[in-house]
C-alpha cells in the first residue's frame, strides 16, 4: 500500500512516520509513506495556498490549484487509481468498518488543510472521500490523517504479530473489553480477583464475559444496538438493572 | 499549562511536539510539554513494563507498578493536582465539550499503552479520567494522545489569532459548515455560485445558514437532537424532504 498525504506541515509526520507500527510496516515493505508539501504545487512567485472567501468572513479558504495539481502528480506516478481523503470536519464518521474497507486499497491520498477552510471544488471535483475521526476541532487534518493511516496500516496482512493484535482486537467483537491483570496478585494493597487465579478455565471465561458485557452495559449501551443479545445476556443485564433501582 | 504524556515511544510526539499549533503555543509559553518514557520507571534490571495475564490469554498486559512509579514522579514534580488520562477504547468518547472542560486544567498527565491491555488497577485507582477518541483500532495511545492535546491547547487564550480561529469553529456551533469559495471564480470549468459574487450581504448571509443547515441535514441529523431548530428551519427541512419523496 501507498500513502500519501498532502499537507503544509510535512514535518509533523517524522516522528510517527518513523516509529512504533508505521516503521514495521514500512521496514517490511507492506507500506510506503510519502508526505508532501501541496504549497510546492502553487502557481506564482510566492507559492501562496490561500485567499480570502467569495462573499466575505473571517479566516482564509484553501485555493484548489494547489490541490488540484497536487493530487494529479501524484496521480500520474501510481499504477492504480487512488482514494483520495478529504480530512474534515463534515466528513463521515470514522468507524472500525471503514478502516476495513481502506485497507483493502492499493493507494490512499489523504489531503490535510490547516486552520482554514477548503474551497468547496475540492470536496465536489477532486475528493472520493471525506472522513472525521470525532466531534471535536483540531488545528488541521494531519493528526487525523495519522489516526486513519495508524488503523489501516495494522490491519495489512503480516503487519502484526499473533501476539500484539490478539488484545485490543476484541474491541472488534462488539463489546468492550474484559479487564486484564498481571502480576504481582497484590499490588499495593490491590488484589488480582481470585477467579483469575484459581486455574479454573470456565470459570474465568465466565467471568470475563460477564465483566464485558458489564463494562458495554455502564458505559456505551450504544453498542448493544449492533449486537445481538443472547437470552442469557438479556438476563443478567436486567438482573444488574434490578440491582440499580433498588 | 503543562502537558506530560507518559510514552514507551516517547519519539512519535517529536514531530507533532516542534510544529504547528503546539510549537506556537510552547513559544509564547501557554504550554510545555514532555513526553517520558515510563520504562525509565520499572524496577528491575531489564526494565520490564509488561507480563502475561492472569487467568491466560493471547496478548501482554501493562503492568501497574512502571506507571504508578511514573505518575507519582511527575506528581511530585508540580504544584496542582493533576487530571490523570488514560488513553483507551473503554473510555469516555472524546467530545469538544471535553476538550473545553480539560483546557481549565493546569497539568494533565496522559498514558498511553502501545499493542498491549493496561492492569486494572491503573485504571481503578490512578487515573482521573478515560478517553477515547472514537470506535476504530488503534496500535497505541499516542496518536490519541496528540489528537487531545491539540484540541486543548488551540482553546487555550492567546494561542489562536481570531482569523484562525473563526473557520472551523463553527463547527461548535452545533451545525456542520457551509460551503467555502475562494478565487478564482471559474476555476477549470467549475464555477463559485452567483450569490457569492453577488455583494448582497442578506442573500450571502442566507445563503449559507441553509447550505449550512442542507449539509447538516444530509450528513449528521444526529446534531440536531442537540439544536433546537426554529419554525422556519423545520419548514425548509420539510420541502427538502418532500423534494426526496417525490
Amino acid at each position: 500500500m501507498k500513502i500519501d498525504v498532502l499537507t503544509l506541515f510535512p514535518e509533523m509526520f517524522h516522528g510517527v512516520f518513523s516509529s512504533s507500527i508505521m516503521k514495521k510496516a514500512a521496514d517490511k515493505e507492506k507500506v510506503s509513506f510519502r508526505a508532501v508539501n501541496f504549497r510546492d504545487y502553487a502557481d506564482g512567485k510566492h507559492k501562496v495556498v490561500d485567499d480570502y472567501p467569495y462573499g466575505g468572513g473571517a479566516g482564509m479558504v484553501l485555493k484548489p490549484q494547489p490541490l488540484f495539481d497536487a493530487v494529479e502528480a501524484l496521480k500520474e506516478e501510481a499504477e492504480t487509481a487512488p482514494r483520495i481523503i478529504l480530512m474534515c470536519p463534515q466528513g463521515e464518521r470514522y468507524t472500525q468498518k471503514k478502516a476495513e474497507e481502506l485497507a483493502r486499497e492499493e493507494h490512499l491520498i489523504f489531503l490535510c488543510g490547516h486552520y482554514e477552510g477548503y474551497d468547496e471544488r475540492v470536496r465536489t471535483h477532486l475528493v472520493t472521500d471525506e472522513i472525521s475521526i470525532g466531534d471535536y476541532v483540531l488545528t488541521g487534518g494531519e493528526l487525523g490523517a495519522m489516526v486513519v493511516a495508524d488503523s489501516i496500516v495494522r490491519l495489512l496482512p503480516g503487519v502484526l504479530g499473533n501476539d500484539d493484535s490478539a488484545v485490543q482486537d476484541s474491541f472488534s467483537s462488539g463489546l468492550l473489553e474484559h479487564p486484564h491483570y498481571t502480576r504481582p496478585a497484590d499490588f499495593r494493597g490491590m488484589k488480582v480477583p481470585d477467579v483469575l487465579t484459581s486455574g479454573n478455565h470456565r470459570h474465568i471465561d465466565e467471568w470475563r464475559r460477564e465483566q464485558s458485557l458489564k463494562r458495554t452495559w455502564e458505559r456505551r449501551p450504544d453498542l448493544f444496538d449492533h449486537y445481538p443479545l443472547t437470552e442469557e445476556e438479556k438476563q443478567l443485564i436486567d438482573s444488574w438493572k434490578m440491582k440499580n433501582t433498588t
